[in-house]
């Protein structure tokens, strides 16, 4: 019998039609992206999986990389997603994200609104916990009612009236 | 009879607790604010008018300040949250932003952060088109399972242990 | 014999074309703004008072406002500008900033950036320690070969060609 | 006889102990990497180089990415920086950006301070004008007087007494 996560991870990517073994990947890698965040401002390690849609559904990872002027720092989710975007990828499947506490933490409002920009609305976010507990939702659920890219575009329609 | 646009107010104000002529001003100074927008670069402009809870109500205006370096800018929201809390604020009744378009644009996620840190989950975000049309939604329902204060803490704990 | 702060405060106003009065309250601005900061997370209070040049030479304070997202935060210079242009002020003559440290504090560049958009590269900037000691560099000084307004103009060019 | 952009890359690199031909390959990757820029509000594309110095002298590149809520955004040099980071990277030999403007544009200050978190003040900062003609500073001659990670620990000390 496989061990529970295994049978979570089922439920969970069944339900985004995602592969079982893909989501425990996911998971990994996000868990053990937490290692290379550079926080000694916040002590708060944050990690982040990105599976990109393109094409072999290669993982990119990110962590928070702090700075002593806080608000010029970067977090994980925006790091892993520039990353990508900058290698070349431009279709994402999922986004997973872990912390050192629980219940796990959500995205920042900040980084919900980057991977607005970049990601389709039904595309589901995983959050673990310290433990590997996983809550998770799409991406409208954590940002709804969201400005993005068409909304800029209704502006200049605005202009040239 | 009154206008159609306080018959609107008295029901927006009555589900939230506020007073429908001060609910009128708090757009009027929201959609009055997007003339004080600094935004060269976007050509999008947006008026914030926050409705304070300490004492009197005061309302405090904001517009979007933007920067040739694009993240250096400042948007409509967070400078009129930061005028407040540095003008002596600690409490919110109620916040309104207004743009040039239709349907009207709600709170960048990373305002809806910022918001977050000083704002109670149910205060209603009054969201005004280019015509004064309005939507309005509480904080939660535009920032659900939010990242806050309270979650640092928790890394806190983790740390002593 | 007037005190030493004023004697020091005449030498630097006079190098900068300012009032020495003029001068000591702005000081005095910047260092009492300090008061205002809301900085849980860092625990790094920064004051910060411009001085505008539009009218009657009003000064404007500001501090900084943090936020349990990091990346979120306003510093006190950012604060204190988008407030003075938010309220109708475009000419500012010298800005002060003021730290619990010594030897004080400099702005951080993504404020060396924000100050770049809206002041002139010769406008003095007056760096306070805790104890009211000084330093003053100008705008040029503290962000030499700045990228500004004009640079993005220079690109629109290029797009024509 | 070598072509003029290896005569040049001999004395920039000389000048900074460098190796020119690892040099020329930095230009050749900040170049190319504006490439890769998703800049659709700006149209200002920026790519960036950065050589490492822990091993084998790997370049890492980077390059704007930017959002609808501008603010959200990140700079070309803070891609490739926090992509660095985060891929074990600790130590940095030189910078690299390139731009399609002329002369060459500098990195905003948001970004010299993401820099300074990361870098030797004597580092070389190179940067390219559409043509790939350079101009050559410090990361102390573009961010003088920094503010850096030991000034926040001086307010610890303040903290303690
Ligand atoms: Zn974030
Ligand atoms: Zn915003
Ligand atoms: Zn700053
Ligand atoms: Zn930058």
């Amino acid at each position: 019998m496989p061990p529970i996560s295994l049978l979570r991870a089922k439920d969970d990517a069944a339900k985004y039609g995602l592969d079982p073994e893909v989501l425990l990947k996911l998971k990994e890698k996000a868990m053990g992206a937490r290692g290379v965040a550079y926080c000694p401002y916040s002590s708060f390690r944050v990690g982040c999986a990105l599976l990109t849609a393109d094409g072999d559904g290669t993982i990119i990872t990110g962590a928070n990389v702090e700075c002593a002027s806080t608000p010029v720092g970067i977090c994980a989710e925006r790091c892993a997603l520039g990353k990508a975007k900058t290698e070349g990828y431009d279709k994402f499947a999922a986004l997973a994200v872990a912390t050192d506490i629980s219940p796990p933490a959500s995205p920042c409002g900040m980084c919900r609104q980057f991977i607005r920009e970049f990601c389709d609305l039904n595309m589901p976010i995983f959050m673990y916990d310290k433990d590997g507990s996983c809550v998770v939702r799409t991406l409208e659920e954590l940002l709804p009612m969201s400005f993005g890219p068409d909304d800029l575009k209704r502006g200049e329609v605005r202009e040239e009236l």
